[in-house]
């Protein structure tokens, strides 16, 4: 494997492997497996589970990492083809991307949407960029529209709860003081319709997800057997729901309009994931969400720190699930 | 050991067999003790011999460690409960701290006084709670008010200097431009009681360290044979002394109030550690500090490049007791 | 070998030695030479390159390393002798530097000129400062007047490319927003003469190199057989150029003062390196940069796109050849 780019790159098979091997590394260690192998990380953007997670993945596989943060001990680097370099950025990706693989034998990048032009991040632009200077392997660690690693902790979380392949699984807008990126919410959305599941996007009005986000989910639904649907209407989403998935995104039919996003989320304070959404209508439904979340903004304490919460699950998922993504492609 | 939170949480014997142990390591370097272990470090504040000692003091025993730094390619975090998190913080450490330690075999962490509650910090509110957090062995990299490794690393400097066990230990309070916690200070006297020295604390008025630290280190003196007093008097304090300890802290009197600090030490330019301060008096005493130290403010050139400094070996002796802390947990 | 700071340090033989010792790591890997080893690597300036490629060099070769960023995570290093540090540094390079050495088998280092007087970054006096209290190896990772890493790479380069010993390398001046050091000019002007080349040193009015490097590069140069130029004519210097070694620096004629930078560089917009600048002259020439560079800025997309720019090679050098360093270091 030389990409783990998008969970829509496997085959479902593929996906159950890569399952199996996560698997199988947690319950036989292999501490050798990745000697002398090393990890470059790169963090355009902030990171906590993603950097502790592949630093401490490589470690546990005999392998080692480095880390670069444009902006932290780095400068700034461009991205913008044919840029004339005269602002803030000392250096372009086209060189920095090619340099730094060079240095690895594999490399991981967090690259987020620039939150403006939305076709251009439906597109993944600079994502594809990167990936055509990286003649090593690739791991994307969260990009405009892909969280792979995160959908595939995702789907090794369900398995673990027992939530039938098709069990009903809500994807849920929650309420954030700014609008947030596609990332999270397109990557979780076709990983429950790949796994086969009946998936619901509960959004408000301007929130709903883009087209061409849906019809991937519809495919791959239609592919598993599974069904994709959404709705503004919170008691009809909820009704018999396993997974409640909660997670925060900025208006889309206004993409990139910051303005006219904060008009729209003035109104929807009661976004905030509580007990009583479950209350009747899913009363054992999970609450799931990729961290970091804000409490009491996002999800309530009460839910948090109840029963239903299995966030921390999740995060340990991304440790195990990306162990297997490096032995795949390294050992 | 699962914690290492405070040098009085263990017997007299348990840290003199600590002591042993670092030494038994610098005598015979034992490189694969923690091979496949992962140290995680949080650092809430910043740091420069705490995070080099760890990850030297991993990678010399085997193991291998990361960083985390919130506000430094992680955002912050929150810290209060029940925040309603509608700031700055994107993540609380009731997912931060498990998350992280579920991804390493020990965790570090380094949170300092809030500085606005003196029962709060004495109580160590903050520090208690990331330890109820953790379910992996904890290091405490100085919390509100303690510091045990850097208390650890200056037993064994007293140790290999020779000062005798009933030696005479004057903790000096110095000047900085700012009120700095009460961690070492508060750190520096317990250990010194509980190595049985007689401790003099030297402070000007407004600077007297809390009761409960006091009756602390008065216990911890009774049982080991020793004493402690305190003075605001430098010549009856230093009269004698084997070391004089230089340590900065904010007021007590008026603690969390930065203009009534600001005031009381407008007065108090004159407590910047120079050779005039030994002479006749200890002239042979030694100068300890925990650094950093601004020199010419808290401590005077002369006496650091002088032969009584000896702040290098303190930071040394950091490195080789954590080995010991980390050896007695994972090995 | 206890310093590498300076490539005038080797004779020729050593640098030939040490480029084979590279070659023959690359060959040959050795991937336990350097078990149980730490580099210490402390960043007074910003990095990309130096902070990977020493990184991922000390893991290829079985060690491992700690970075220390002052500003970021770290607080602020005073370098002034005798300072009262009553301002943003809290600790002094005195105590900071034989601390961390006292953690690590080697130190590197990265501190800048201070830009304001020629004759104290000519002296290199504060990496001599640095020198003095380091008791380990110590690798300049760039100063004030040198790079002996890059010349090392950049030497390594040309002999790949199988540039002739007495070819002709043209440094030129490229435009850049601000003046920036002497560093990497001095280190590469020097390497070229050591290696024997026709080096001609092309700039502007205002920006020749000082005597004190050109003299020093004029003694390696009459050593290796080779010669040292310079000139303000662009067509005269790129004829027959083998090499055309791009690289922006401040001016020195009027040396640390901006506001004369500033205006002499206005009109100097068109140092950018096109691909007509070698037409007719050197259709051959290779294009060298130590990165970064700002792209159509300093040199154009054109340049850098094409066939003649081996600026990443050039940067995969710089890890082969350190790992030679470290090798000799500490195997």
């Amino acid at each position: 494997m030389r990409r783990f780019l998008d969970l829509a790159d496997l085959s479902r098979d593929e996906v159950l492997d890569l399952l199996a091997l996560a698997q199988s590394l947690q319950d036989k260690p292999q501490p050798n497996a990745l000697a002398g192998k090393i990890l470059g990380l790169v963090f355009f953007n902030p990171s906590l589970r993603t950097l502790a997670s592949f630093q401490a993945g490589m470690s546990r596989l005999g392998g080692d990492s480095f880390v670069i943060t444009p902006g932290q001990g780095t400068w700034q680097l461009e991205t913008r083809l044919n840029a004339v370099m005269n602002g803030s950025s000392a250096e372009h990706i086209r060189e920095g991307i090619p340099v730094l693989a060079s240095y690895c034998d594999a490399l991981g990048v967090r690259a987020f949407a620039e939150g403006r032009n939305l076709q251009a991040d439906l597109a993944e632009t600079l994502f594809g960029m990167i990936d055509g200077l990286c003649d090593k392997p690739l791991v994307n660690l969260e990009s405009a529209v892909n969280h792979p690693c995160q959908a595939l902790a995702d789907w090794r979380t369900l398995d673990e709860l027992r939530v039938p392949r098709r069990g009903k699984f809500v994807l849920s807008w929650a309420y954030h003081p700014r609008p947030l990126p596609l990332a999270v919410p397109a990557a979780t959305l076709h990983m429950a319709a790949m796994r086969g599941m009946e998936v619901v996007v509960l959004r408000p009005e301007g929130f709903a997800l883009p087209d061409a986000l849906m019809e991937k989910a519809r495919q791959a639904a239609a592919a598993a057997g599974g069904a994709v649907s959404e709705t503004t209407d919170r008691a009809a989403a909820l009704a018999g729901a396993d997974v409640l998935y909660a997670k925060e995104w900025g208006t889309t039919t206004y993409y990139g309009d910051v303005e006219a996003d904060a008009r729209l989320r003035a109104e929807l304070g009661d976004w905030c994931v509580r007990e009583r959404w479950f209350a009747g209508a899913a009363p054992e439904a999970k609450l799931m969400h990729c961290l970091p979340v804000r409490r009491n903004v996002a999800v309530a304490d009460e839910v948090l720190d109840g029963p239903r919460a299995v966030v921390k699950r999740e995060a340990f998922n991304r440790l195990v699930v990306q162990m297997a993504v490096l032995h795949r492609m390294l050992a």
